[in-house]
């Protein structure tokens, strides 16, 4: 199949974007092609402020109704493709959600949050994040909220989280679980990126890999062509296997200088945690609406049709069916 | 047919349970019969306290699920019916639980609540209570908080709003109101009661009224029985219409002094507003597992079958139909 048209068939999910969301976002997507994608509403927020972009979302989900819709299990996924809009997961990147509130779990649950990730770079009750100078590993709230998550069907994200943790939460978790957006160290070391060993351990375990291509975690930086972000996919690919890996492009468009300081300070507004530089995203995939090119640098590389499709979406739905059981 | 039969053929409804919820109180509804409650689970809480409360429901439902079940729409009436459960209804006696923060209804509603009373007691962002010294009516929050519980399909509750209020809610309101849980001043003068021309004006534009039995608003007062119960039922009946009439006890059960102190200071630790005295339910009706015997009150009084059937539930079965449009 010719490669726009392979594109436009395929279910496209994007595991991770963080952009300054809105229609001018939406309409990208719809550009893009993206059947569904993660979306951030929960970094460093607590319960009200998270409440308050759930509250964003709600409107959103109304004003913009022409271009996106609700993801609450799968067949949203697929009905999102029918439909022509991009279905939206909502996601945290933190449990700071539900602050020390156990029991207000399965609230959020309701409210729709289907992705959660243990921790954000930093210590929290749960556990260590990957830029902690010690991982202490998962704490015995982190336990009880795995436990909790895995009950209600939301997924544990480890991309962010310490090394120590997030093998404890492998472990502990009943439900696979998923690095949804990260490189591998193989091509480039960084504190946020992960081991070869680190990468076949969440496989084995019947976990996901998404795959990112944010600059600062590359190799070759800002200066990455669509051509290298699939490169460094098919290198989780020979580690991770070809049936368990996907996309998590961790698109932060339309965000200014105010939003990136806030992501890389403690809590927003604590110690410097670490330097970004400039960001440029690859050559190809400079914005969401650019997807297309991904599709046909993957048949530039020789992929059958398959793995493209597999890597496009159709191995993530298979994984959300499995943790979200729904 | 026979009294005891008839009971419990019937759906029946409670308008307001303010009881101390847990087992021992879901084992007397399922003794009295009861079909669906709504139950109260915020008054003068926040956000953060009336997510405490809807947490406790949700652990509740699991814990409890061989003897009630949520009622998010009609249907699921019907289904606490068939499966010998009784359905909670999650309603608010004030707004409060959203705060200041309009564009969390929506999220309220999504966790399952179903029934806002637009003030309680005292004056809020909203409006004026039945204490207030004096009521300046629905403000312009108000009028937005009505249109998004209309949009929303959240039933507005008029029970402790001021006259004047309560009035202007009736008059916004696209949806019939209701006040959930009142009594004719016409058998007691009462800052809580309501008077002849209060029930006609609301059930002339749709809305119904569910009657208490609480015993400050008797005129028997901790005097009275079940028969004196019936009595002011038809009294309303007689001023609102047959259809649009239905129960709403106000069970307290199982509360203690601090509870009774809480509820009758303005906003649970500021001014006193009322003093209710020693509260002992009408004789026939002391516990919620007595309901039977109000159904046999009914019939002792010569009410025809249907409308027995009528104002132990089907009203306000029909009635919510309409406001939740489901």
């Amino acid at each position: 199949m010719e490669s726009a048209q392979l594109h436009r068939d395929a279910v496209v999910i994007d595991g991770l974007i963080i952009a300054r969301f809105g229609r001018e976002v939406f309409e990208d997507m719809r550009r893009g092609g993206l059947t569904a994608a993660n979306c951030t509403c929960s970094v460093w927020e607590g319960i009200h402020g998270t409440l308050e972009n759930l509250a964003w979302w709600e409107q959103a989900f109304r004003e913009h109704a022409d271009l996106i819709r609700p993801v609450h299990g799968t067949a949203d996924v697929r009905a999102a493709k029918e439909e022509g809009r991009t279905g939206i997961i909502l996601g945290w990147q933190n449990s700071s959600g539900i602050e020390d509130r156990l029991d207000f779990l399965p609230l959020f649950q309701r409210l729709g949050v289907r992705v959660i990730q243990i921790t954000y770079n930093t210590q929290n009750y749960a556990g260590s994040g990957c830029y902690e100078s010690s991982d202490s590993g998962l704490s015995d709230f982190g336990h009880d909220l795995v436990a909790e998550m895995n009950r209600l069907g939301i997924l544990c994200d480890l991309s962010h989280v310490g090394p120590r943790t997030s093998r404890d939460v492998i472990e502990a978790s009943r439900a696979p679980v998923a690095y949804t957006h990260c490189l591998p160290a193989g091509l480039k070391a960084h504190p946020r990126n992960k081991s070869d060993e680190e990468l076949r351990f969440i496989a084995d375990r019947g976990g996901f890999v998404g795959v990112t291509m944010f600059p600062p975690f590359l190799a070759k930086g800002s200066n990455a062509v669509v051509d290298d972000y699939v490169e460094a996919i098919e290198y989780v690919m020979n580690h991770a296997g070809t049936a368990q890996v996907g996309i998590g492009t961790d698109f932060t468009q339309g965000h200014d200088e105010a939003f990136f300081h806030w992501i890389t300070h403690d809590k927003g507004i604590g110690r410097k945690l670490t330097e970004f530089g400039e960001i440029v995203n690859p050559e190809g995939m400079r914005r969401i609406g650019d997807f297309p090119n991904l599709t046909e640098a993957m048949l530039r590389r020789g992929w059958p049709e398959e793995r493209v499709r597999g890597v496009l979406g159709e191995n993530w739905l298979r994984f959300l069916g499995e943790v979200w059981q729904a």
